[in-house]
């Protein structure tokens, strides 16, 4: 099975190749990234990874990756997918999303390589969602109210003209908020979790713990979960359909925080940070993942307790 | 009135500049081109016309442009606005719609320049339109089914963001096939009035006609009508809002060529060639304009008999 991923030095697709290398199947991997490897591949014998460092807007290098390699498949990871970045680089938010992956499509259409493509969506494509619409399926409308929403929208009708129009075999997700353990800090749950760990280890630190709006809800959905996602719709997703991947339940970041402190028996005080609360931010995004259960059999494994108390773990080892 | 006008080549373009001409206000317009100017200044007398010929993809020059001109208003023309042309380079179409409006209205974000925007969208946006939602309204949905009608909603949903998110002056159209003298005949009106004056100026030549699906049906609006509509909006639109620019009235491609050959006198063949039917091309797409007339008093005053006449008279001066 050969893979072409993109964003192969990004949290997904690290958690992906650790999947990828406790199943019996020989893989062939391409990985490209814009820096250079930021791991070390023998932690994911036997899996064999090659590495291109390219710029996906780079529609030359992109198309001579894509005639060298030939994939069969393609995880398009790539993405700047930080919607508090995208409201302070929107340019650079859309570029970094849509047009990388309309140049690999492209690339892939002009060079007629038969490859089964998966776009990655987002949950914030839904945008501004009225209470009584929640959860949220694949039919329901779409609001985007980010740049990087509008970006992943975009991506998404892009997707499906190059599936419909041009008969190419791509599959789509909407996935949900994914947290776990390696996550970077400029995500909510990692941030809170980072600086509840630094607390919980010093116990003369500021108690103090700057936040956004904490009475927002999202579906969080573990990443070691998603990954698993991400590779059944490539073996049997449908063509030119696109998947919830999501837990179906709502949980505020208020919650989050007070099961964390309570795992790290720690007390805070909250300071509501007017910079981090976003223009237009969603109050509650909770999706409906029936679509993928009913053609995939995928359904979440991973407990949100479980997810947090790894990402703690994980916060905790950086430090030591 | 400090007007930018991107696309200052364009059919719509020179037509917006015919009727600035007319008005008694004073104009000061710097006109963008990709290419240099087609046309000769003294024609828009009284009118003073800048040029600056500059790739809208190149940040940095777009910068200076906004910076050194400081527009009040920002009619955006520019587009490469062919759905047959983005079905053959789709990552063309893309870039030159949504790309080019993107670095723009970023640009006068980061600048801060005080200026009040005109995004030019489509009715293509519509795209898959079911029977039984015609007369289309601005509260339809969309759902693009070409390259170039998915360019024209991320340039809309882009303008939402930048409108509602950052607080710029934007109004956007969904303006309808607009058709007129001085089109190119890659559109499809244009391309029938230039065979029909061939084969009428030529009693000898071949009565064939090549077309493609002519059961189509399009709402046709004339493009003097559409830039008067372009100036009311840039003047006295709601910021933020989205109007239909449109006849409300649907004809079908048999339709006009029935008229055009009676006005010609002539009887021709017609031939379909399959490379003219599009993938997935709209069955019908009709419009209603009540939002334009109810805010701005606008309506289309041309009648679609004398487009189509004002169109041959002018394909007969060319071959003259």
């Amino acid at each position: 099975m050969k893979i072409l991923i993109t964003g192969i030095n990004g949290f997904v697709a690290q958690h992906l190749l650790a999947f990828l290398a406790t199943l019996p199947e020989a893989f062939t991997i391409l990985g490209i990234g814009r820096s250079e490897p930021a791991f070390d591949n023998s932690q994911f014998a036997p899996l064999k990874i090659e590495y291109a460092k390219i710029d996906l807007l780079n529609r030359e290098h992109v198309g001579e990756i894509l005639q060298n390699f030939k994939p069969q498949y393609l995880l398009h990871l790539a993405s700047i997918s930080s919607v508090g970045h995208s409201w302070k680089n929107p340019n650079d938010s859309f570029v970094n999303n849509t047009n990388i992956f309309l140049n690999l499509v492209d690339q892939i259409r002009l060079l007629d390589i038969p490859c089964r493509i998966l776009s990655i969506g987002s949950s914030e494509e839904y945008g501004n969602v009225n209470p009584s619409q929640l959860p949220l399926t694949e039919e329901s409308p779409l609001n985007p109210i980010s740049p990087y929403a509008v970006a992943r929208v975009s991506q998404e009708m892009i997707s499906k003209i190059y599936a419909d129009g041009y008969g190419m075999d791509i599959i789509m997700t909407r996935s949900f908020n994914h947290i776990g353990p390696g996550q970077k800090n400029v995500f909510v749950i990692s941030s809170f979790a980072k600086q509840l760990v630094q607390i919980a280890n010093d116990p003369s630190a500021s108690k103090m713990v700057t936040t956004g709006d904490l009475s927002i809800i999202r579906d969080f959905v573990d990443v070691r979960d998603v990954v698993k996602a991400y590779y059944l719709l490539l073996q049997h997703g449908k063509k030119g359909e696109v998947y919830n991947i999501c837990s179906g339940t709502g949980v505020s970041l208020q919650q989050i925080m007070d099961k964390m402190c309570a795992f790290l028996n720690i007390n805070i005080t909250l300071q509501q940070d007017s910079n981090l609360i976003r223009p237009n931010d969603n109050k509650a995004i909770i999706g409906r993942a029936d679509k993928i259960k009913k053609d995939l059999g995928w359904y979440p494994e991973i407990s949100l307790d479980k997810s947090l108390t790894d990402i703690i773990n994980w916060w905790k080892q950086q430090g030591s």
